[in-house]
């Protein structure tokens, strides 16, 4: 099988995460649902360390969730307990009131697994779809254009 | 939002599934990656109680694997502690050694969410693909045909 | 080692789990805190099927909570992928506003686990202790009597 | 209520963790079974970053397994999304295959919980339990006798 290698953007969110013996299934290899918990930590991170905003403020104060409307992902290598891996973040397209991103899990240059999920933002009150607010909306583009190579 | 109604074909593989406290995250809904373990869970039993394998054996006793190679999942409408929400399994392709799987999960005629799987099987021996036994490829493949509508 | 027997009193509520692969570890053994998950939902299932009281209802319509203030448990032996092991839910002692439950894993007739954990209920609202309502306070020591042998 | 105070050991094995969206529950706090999988993560951070040993190597190169056999937790103050708690870890007893260790939740020198744990040494291949090595044993009593205050 041909390999993906993968060099993150140098402005890139990347964070590491070690593969914990919780992590890993009798074949002693990630479950793949915790690939998708440790994904949604990733995106808190990302707002609070690189955008600025507090995730929990956003959701218990202000009454915002983010639910999932969609997600794929391509599982390419296996990763094991021990193993550091490298997890970056990447915006795809920020729609109305939609997100769009990558995550990206590589270590030594090679493409691990690749997700894209398609989140969107709504009032936990309303059950409503809510436009991103404007100042969120612009550091996420800031981010996207800073992180898009070419 | 137009709704996505659904209705199983008559011999699929259906299962009840009460969304429980422990599925649930601070907005009351479902955390989306306890659908994932719940669909492995889905598929556990579709191998013992529809085609008469022993999942436990399978991965124990004969060291096999089916890692997912691919997921995607549109999330349509949520769910909510106490929902009794019904999964249904069906076979979209039967590869070599790969199988390609749908979930629906669905209440009351709509489609809730609908989950794409590709699984391979794979030795834990050496780590790489075998072929599906004959013997389980046929049962799948008679699965696929008696549900499929028309 | 003596191995501790177990016979659940003939009334007692007891529900049979599944072992599944996601609920093992790389030894091959349940990962200790999805024992945690499993009793949580017994609870549920007890509240409901044993009590008649809707779990999702007290929590959600009445914001009543049931957090944990004590737990122990005693692990004897391990549980692999597909044991289809059992648990009965025991009652302790019924206080004001504190339950305390006694939870026994079993296979045929040895313990593998026991539990003891004392919840309160408490209002989501206040974020006090309130007194267990009468008639769900009768039920639950109505279950207790008839579930203590001798 | 009388809160307990708790300064750790100077000494003390310390790490922040931040509770996530993903650790609460729909009633906004931790729920209970993620304590235990984040005091498993803290003890294999432990291992490596303290004693100096690979949690990872232990368990899959050498097959040794460090199943709990006892644990017992006082939940006193619940977390919520964002709090960042604080657990440091303790060595209560060494013994000849086992080890019993605390782990003290809290935040603003106030106990939020505190769990202990008994964990047992042995072969993943003869599921029996085996001595500690020296070198191991010797690393953690010299932890526990620089922890111990007094």
């Amino acid at each position: 099988m041909l390999q993906d290698r993968f060099v993150p953007p140098g402005n890139a969110f990347t964070r590491r995460v070690t593969v914990r013996f919780s992590h890993c299934d009798p074949a002693g290899i990630v479950y793949f649902p915790h690939y998708f918990d440790i994904f949604n930590g990733l995106i808190e991170d990302w707002y609070e360390q690189e955008l600025g905003y507090n995730y929990a403020d956003l959701i218990m104060g202000s009454h915002y969730g983010f639910p999932f409307v969609h997600i794929e992902c391509d599982f390419k290598i296996p990763s094991r307990m021990g193993d550091i891996i490298n997890l970056t973040l990447l915006v795809d397209r920020v729609g109305r009131s939609s997100l769009g991103i990558a995550i990206v899990c590589h270590l030594d240059g090679l493409e691990r697994l690749r997700a894209r999920m398609v989140t969107a933002m709504m009032s936990l009150e309303t059950r409503k779809p809510v436009p991103l607010p404007p100042a969120l909306r612009e550091k996420i583009e800031a981010y996207r254009l800073r992180t898009t190579s070419g």
